[in-house]
């Protein structure tokens, strides 16, 4: 299964890759947990819980190859991470009531999965030559639209355009990683110092509350 | 049109096959005509019955091609089934106050186009040569990814995700076929095998009302 | 910037075209603005509002490419409408408490918007060739999508589907454009003719209020 995803990070030395292939089965594994919580809150049967999960974890890329034109869509030939995402739901339901105790190591799981999916989204963009905005956007779109699916099937507002750095976080990243790659920096070294920046931004964010300005608009024109 | 469909269904012999376009034409009209009466659920315009109509009916195939990427997408070279599921989304709206009477026919044809629908889409996946979870997942999407579009674009958790076995029926079907297939029995027997048990399974939940079990989880983070 | 859009235009002779493009970027720029206005009623931060300005904008013509197999989408080859309209948006936050009063300014840029919209959708799917119901569909995905994306990521009921006439007029304005064609009309009058008709058609809808019939339907059968 590590070797499965060479294709896409063809960029990238293969220990780093191995390391960020890990942290990318973390990170879908994450989402997933987090979509069946999602689906729990909405009383869904299991059925609902593990198409929750699925969409979380797999729905980003699923978006982000779309609209790229990047046909087949990556899960479409790794079966092993649909099985595994579908899982990762199921159990989540048998392990739900002692996960509130595990928040902190959730969230750190969260924002690592945050940054390898922006810059994994980045990678498929650079390979596919498509110009600088929509690399970022790639990358964001991997990251954030996940969760937006998850709130749009559990019938919210996406909590990403409402809560602590996150969609910015995905954004800084993607612009860091092009940036010390147009200054020629080593891919390996890249890598690493956006997911370690990354990382570390995304958490100071949730430590201290740092949230973007909201803009409110309450007047209705008719 | 009895023709038209034929090269979604190579793998079927010519008689099953119309049998099958037959119930997939009475399946997407069915479709159509749920998603008006959930369009007149919200007040909708005329217009928005017509486009809640078309998405229930069209939008799973939609879904499931797009994900494939099996352009062009099979209504787009269909042209009378457009014109077909809108006129019954339409007709709906003025045959609304009969139909409370005819809710158990409803529900057999909506019964018989989820079957159509799974098997379907697992055939369009299986000339695509997909793997296994992907022809089953294709099966899946063309029958409930229509329902899922219906209820968010009616701003609605979709129901799909909490009532009676429903995608469980669809998986079951497309499980069923593959397996029947790797066993190397004849597609059309194949096809009425799959037919009959599934439309079985799907009456039988709706009879004795049976569900999945459902996931509660109402504990918040933060 | 200008001679960018042209591929899309090959149909238009080069005068009409630069008008019909000069309208399509003031197009993008209203309907970001909408979007933004929105993600201000639901108290989103900016990054909310710069999605929202960039999804009702541009959502509608990625749905035409990606239902069209139309590769690469659109925007992607032009990084300077993604800049134009996600400004857009964050402007819209400075300038929000004055827009009130612009109010039949907005109304008739909106207007504008839709019949360029559904004019450029349909000269994109005839030149796929595709069968005329999906090119007159290809219009109004166009001129509504980004709408009804705005409206599901913002939590309510799509307005399109309730309010006064619009998705009517980018019907009739694909409608027109067809039929002149088919009558041999050139391609410059065809579009002026569709353009000030259904520019007309849309204020007069406003002015009057003209509705669709609604269509109730408050019966439950479960």
């Amino acid at each position: 299964m590590l070797e499965n995803l060479a294709h896409v990070f063809q960029p990238l030395a293969t220990k780093q890759f191995d390391l960020l292939l890990v942290i990318y089965l973390v990170a879908i594994t994450t989402e997933a947990m987090s979509g069946a919580l999602a689906a729990g809150r909405r009383n869904m049967d299991i059925f609902g819980v593990a198409v929750i999960a699925f969409v979380t974890a797999l729905g980003g890329g699923t978006i982000r190859d779309v609209v790229l034109g990047n046909f087949p869509i990556g899960w479409t030939q790794h079966p092993e991470y649909v099985y595994l995402v579908i899982l990762a739901g199921l159990a989540t339901t048998l392990l739900a009531r002692f996960m509130h105790h595990m928040k902190s190591v959730f969230l750190m799981l969260d924002a690592m999965g945050l940054v390898a999916f922006s810059l994994i989204g980045c990678n498929v963009a650079l390979q596919l030559d498509y110009p600088v905005v929509v690399i970022i956007m790639a990358g964001m779109l991997t990251g954030i639209c996940g969760g937006i699916l998850r709130d749009v099937l559990c019938n919210q507002v996406p909590v990403v355009f409402c809560r602590e750095l996150y969609a910015s976080v995905s954004l800084f990243v993607c612009m860091l990683f092009l940036g010390l790659k147009t200054l020629g920096v080593d891919s390996d070294l890249n890598t690493v110092v956006c997911f370690v920046v990354g990382f570390g931004f995304r958490m100071l964010a949730l430590r201290f509350g740092w949230k973007l300005p909201t803009f409110s608009y309450q007047q209705r024109w008719d």
